[in-house]
């Protein structure tokens, strides 16, 4: 590889048992399904094989990423990659569609606005009251946030209003030092970031879905600037 | 919990293939065992059972001290809390002695000076050259550590040169932001940390022996001395 080169390798987390559900997930804390763990295996292999050897990794603090990362790391032997965890990285959260069936909500609302509250940029889903238990305020993995930053329902739009800084701000001035880098992320927040990094309008976002598991790599040259990006393909 | 109480809770990882094998490993990058992972998993439910909440959390750069902290860390529902690795918590380099089988060693060397080398403070067993591949030199991992920081075959009172010193000046300081501390790391180099803090002799750290995956607590008043330490008992 050219040594200026740095890499960047996004994974959505492998199936949870909430997408083996259909179900609205977001911020809930739901593991991966058993699915979901071979999947991740697979990445690990995949990248392996792509001989990657990663300086620092980053992932959300919801447990399908985290352990998606995990899984990726010892199948590449490099549990020791440093890992930076940051609810800035979450998926977006979904507000008052947190836990429900998307076929039965699809029933009640129409397929038009819930595939407009799923894929556009800017539709708000419901949003809940911060007593509801779904708000993120009660839970102490939040407990260094402030409570104004934490999100009660959240279009792609907002998604990208928190997880944009974090890239510009944390991700991007560790590549001048760590040169390859894996981030397992979420459906949306890796959305959020692809319509950053490729200026993307409102309505190209709309058809970008990202499937769990699948490294994303972009290239990067030494002044940040993309050079190309890919699915890492089957070897 | 009286709020200006500070815990650490030092885990030895589970016991590792090599350990099963009776094997010295010191360096070696060698991963749990089945029953290592069974008694990391248990250790996490003792300490859920006593309602441990962490805020952070050091291992090793090492497999089989990671991997027991995942295990805890996933049993605990706390997958989120951060985790910093560091080669300066690695188990005792134990030089050229790395790979052998205990039993084949103490019938070359005899009793007295296997156990010398496995207790002892002083005793340094055969070392290496930076040309073995043992010498961590050739390991990414270390990449970042200054070549003449790297063992080549460590006593106890080496090991304690360099375990320290991440307790004083990166442990010590985190402790006053975040006070509930899991430290998973391994025999000899929890020794060390044991020797400083409860200023044992050469003599007494002779007999101190870490079992696998069994939480010692210590507690810590606001000045950071010693109010006092236990292994957490079974409820």
């Amino acid at each position: 590889m050219i040594n200026n080169i740095a890499k960047v390798v996004f994974v959505r987390h492998g199936e949870s048992q909430w997408n083996y559900e259909n179900r609205f997930t977001g911020w809930e804390d739901i593991d991966l399904s058993n699915q979901g763990c071979i999947e991740a295996k697979n990445a690990g292999l995949l990248l392996k094989r792509h001989r990657y050897l990663f300086d620092y990794s980053y992932s959300s603090v919801l447990t399908r990423a985290i352990h998606t990362l995990w899984i990726i790391l010892y199948t590449l032997h490099q549990t020791w990659i440093p890992v930076e965890k940051s609810w800035r990285l979450n998926e977006r959260h979904y507000g008052a569609l947190q836990g429900l069936n998307k076929d039965n909500t699809t029933k009640k609302y129409g397929i038009d606005m819930v595939e407009n509250w799923r894929r556009s940029y800017l539709a708000i889903p419901p949003q809940i009251d911060i007593h509801d238990k779904r708000f993120p305020g009660n839970d102490p993995r939040y407990s260094q946030v402030n409570i104004t930053d934490l999100p009660i329902g959240e279009s792609l739009q907002l998604t990208e209003k928190r997880v944009v800084p974090y890239w510009k701000n944390t991700i991007i001035p560790n590549m001048k030092k760590n040169k390859f880098i894996l981030i397992v992320a979420h459906g949306n927040s890796i959305r959020a970031m692809i319509k950053f990094l490729n200026c993307l309008s409102e309505k190209d976002i709309f058809y970008v879905n990202i499937p769990t598991a699948s490294p994303l790599v972009y290239e990067f040259n030494h002044n940040m600037n993309i050079i190309k990006s890919y699915y890492l393909s089957q070897m």
